[in-house]
């Protein structure tokens, strides 16, 4: 059986491992103040162009991370600002809320958020004069790819972050899949370029490689004031912190992390084309690992014998929409047995 | 001036201010365990239809009571299912998620839920193969009236018990105008009605003829388990709490509140066929003492010589939706004065 | 039956009623934006002998006062210093905790804190090592007079003051019962001390002549930022505000405030001056309206048919500690009385 | 340089490593609901002696993990009664404070709850008349072993158990080093003799033996309702769930998890008779993995030239604390070359 599900199925890239077993039986001191952390963070420092006072922080996982992240971010009087399908308003189990935090939704687009519904919510919410009464928002949440593998390009960025910037409110980019957003087809944006215009993003390694872990940055080091005990009060704090350190070392080194994501995507576009090619429906048209086509229920059906892969949403009365998920360590010949079977 | 802006722009009725003074420098203890609360909490059973072991529980405002009875009768990991123009959702501030929950939004008609919208978000949560990752619907939060003056029948009423109940969730009801709903053009649900069923409920003494306070009823008394020290924890906790005692008594005694409803119902009334006989937009045709009109602006710029209201919602460009109130203390001659401005 | 139970037995200063019922049936705006509220509020600033600049808030009682404002004093990862005595660690309900922040406790000398141990602990937590894996001490609280009746003097006050300055955390000071420390036998504490000295106080109304409110006073504008939603979110806010604007322009006119203050000082002095002279232990020699003795078991049983009063704490074998309680409201007969009964 | 600072300084035993490896790239579903997962919590509960309907949940660390099953625990109007030296009252950043819990502190005996204070407590809240403004004693955390290396004998357990249950409320073990006491001189409680005894508690895996992870268990499957839900929120889910599951399987092969305990404590009874022997003072005698020893300030300075470990407290003008701590991963030419230079 052939599986397509996710892109968590597997352990860690075999260089990530074979970096922890070399490292296993060394001692460090705990709670990222080893080395090989220090080393990490110096190297994703550098790959996202920031200066040695920026901050990289980890975390273990992504729903612990955006709810720590954001808490940090808000005063408790702020909500954040996010499009109605984005992971913190879904699929968290009310982690935001439970930290006492409004999700404040917008409209999207493709799971993307747009500048000026972000300008006109944040300009309609100053004129209405019962204003002290509701939650400010204050702060933009994103990700990078979204919920439906879709992208922001550079000048949509730009824009989102003129509106923050301008409204004196922080703009937070989600990572969990940002290794397949930076390789996308089409893609214009960088790792320096987010460094620059989001004031804190997170690079996923839990997806990308990684056994587990996510890397926290923020181009100025005020920016998340007193966030190691915040880290901690949220149960995010790993006692062995060097694993991180091990991991993201490996990923940043030699252009491993690059080389993952671009893996994913070739696979991804090579599975899009053939199921274009087989006259099926691209529901959307995502440049990054996840795939989404619209598929007869009968087809849906003869695939299952051969393939794992999600339904998205409820089974339609003829066709659904189906998803599709290649990852670093999506096998070539898997996606062609796959294809063989279209 | 003339001020028909919102129903809490005086202090109490009459009467209640009389017994207020009467009893003024009687000693009794504190925290409600007096009398005057004892016999408050008697006269409300008694007018709810409910037998002596049901709980009446006395707070100070609104969205005090709105956060701690959500708080009581949520599990962490369930949020509160709402419209989405809910007060809870809109004007408390984030005060539901401060105590750590979702709101979960609905559409809503004219500021209502329909019960079909409630089954059919309860339903597809638990067909989601992911819903453990989701906040789970925990309760249902409606207002009597609602957001725009208008109310539930009996028939939708029992409609939403059934679908709550059949999901194993609690309904609670927000009443801080019930007294103008009870009275409304054609209201057909009486308080037993309520009482009967929404599992809780509040009787609005803030905007009804009180100074302050608010009566939370539950029909069974196990419903609110360990509410007291909620109600403390929540800062809601009167210490006079007689004050609430003696004026929900004087409110509960020869039908006063009935009658303060009535009262303000009528000048509605009043008002609303004023405005539609010369000719302007009922926007809503709310039968409580919340009315809404859309007015040209040249029309609100003139009549704002002579009264105080609110706009509902930004200024349009030739016409603006306005809110006019009455309230148990608006006076006929008020009303009269301002018809003949129109 | 004479009662000395607490100082919360009755409703309000005659002058305070009378001021409700004549402003009754006036037309306001709510939440506080009315004249009566402008003119409470410049009237405490020119008692606390502070610039227009400064803020008063009134909220409505004091655990959602010492809630809301240590919400807003405190940081994410910051506790609250306390006396373990204290009201916000011993009879809360949890409601500090609730807000996600930790009570710090520390000895107390008869509800006490001491600089010193202040200063003390403080050093000590940033010499640990470990010191951000624990909450860090992010303000102080202490109350005027304490649980036990005992005040704080000029100098320990602006000890406290210099050490919460030194470490830059905020001195935060519950008045719920001022009045009577304003007005205790020896004391050199006033209100321009405390204004100067505290970074944030309030001066309590509800046991001191008013229905119920409190008033939050800040020197600084910017020392409680946001502070109006986070009362609202905290179910704090009075929809008729000018409820408290009344009753505090009432309380600050002509000195009433004061007044009623010494009234419950002259009484408390003269039970203990008349328990003292039949020879009874005075457990703790408080100078305000809360008087501690130790009686024989037997004496308690004896008093008890002609007056109520609280045991401190359980009963003991042969003697216990009682507590008696005046107020701006005690009649100087029923002193009279309960005194030729001891 | 030797290394006796902690015992989470190396990654995890070779077994659990070669098992990871093994199965790095073979495909499951996430969240815990795949094979190894399941297999490890069949072997978990037949150690415990649990049936097929008890539960076992694996969360990442153990402040997190701390955090979420209080959190499960506790009604909101309850707190968690615990020794003040307890590591949810000292070392975790008040994260139960942030999920609005408050601690409730006893007194200790060498970081041991006597089950007579636990008494005392219940029994005296209940009888105080106002406890219902104070925070419910709504169960007991106790760790084994204790912050002090001292663990709990099945006569001391059984009576904690003995008092929860008379009382109502649940008793939970933080097993952090659970493996270290079940190994322990003189042990004679058991895993069973915990799952009986304990409504929930966990085993320790990132101290013992794993990368990282905590297996909570409860004998009754209704004990902690919803708690997936309540994991995810807490962001102690880990989307590759098979990884703990991976881990704890191999723990739990051939009593592995009982061999490393055994180790470890036979090294640290090994240093703490050569210290003895040596004639320092053995500040605590403690049966496991942690050491107390009081040094000379100068033995301490000479031993640093060889070996890391950690200052208890605050250096003293001539002696000071220190601890020493063994684990699965010491060697013992290590121990014998710190006794060397003893």
């Amino acid at each position: 059986m052939l599986h397509f599900d996710t892109d968590y199925m597997e352990g860690a890239h075999p260089a990530v491992m074979n970096r922890l077993m070399e490292t296993n039986l060394e001692q460090t001191v705990g709670y990222g103040n080893d080395a090989y952390t220090a080393e990490a963070k110096r190297k994703i420092k550098k790959a996202c162009g920031l200066p040695e006072e920026a901050r990289v922080h980890f975390l273990v996982g992504g729903t612990q991370t955006n709810a720590t992240v954001i808490d940090a971010l808000l005063a408790r009087h702020e909500g954040v600002l996010a499009a109605e399908t984005a992971h913190i308003n879904v699929h968290e189990s009310g982690a935001i809320e439970a930290s006492g935090h409004k999700v404040l939704v917008l409209p999207h687009q493709e799971g993307k958020l747009k500048a000026e519904d972000v300008k006109h919510y944040i300009d309609e919410f100053y004129r209405d004069e019962t204003y002290e009464h509701m939650v400010a928002p204050g702060m933009v949440y994103i990700s990078q790819p979204t919920e439906y593998g879709t992208t922001y390009t550079l000048a949509e960025l730009k824009a989102l972050s003129t509106v923050c910037h301008e409204a004196h409110i922080p703009l937070y980019m989600d990572g969990a899949r940002l290794g397949y957003a930076l390789a996308a087809e089409g893609n214009d944006v960088t790792l320096p370029d987010i460094a620059r215009l989001c004031d804190v993003f997170y690079i996923g390694g839990t997806k990308v490689g990684a056994l587990f872990g996510e890397a926290v940055v923020a181009a100025h080091p005020d920016r998340l004031p007193h966030f190691f005990p915040l880290i901690k009060q949220h149960g995010a704090l790993l006692a062995k912190g060097r694993l991180q350190g091990v991991q993201f070392d490996t990923l940043f080194t030699d252009g491993l992390y690059e080389k993952l994501g671009r893996h994913a995507i070739r696979l991804a576009m090579k599975l899009k084309e053939a199921f274009r090619a087989k006259g099926y429906e691209i529901h959307i048209d995502s440049p990054t690992n996840q795939q989404f086509f619209r598929l007869p229920n009968e087809q849906i059906d003869r695939l299952a014998h051969y393939a794992t892969f999600e339904l998205w949403g409820p089974r339609g009365t003829e066709s659904t929409v189906v998803r599709f998920v290649t990852s670093w360590a999506t096998r070539e010949e898997a996606v062609d047995e796959l294809i063989s079977h279209l």
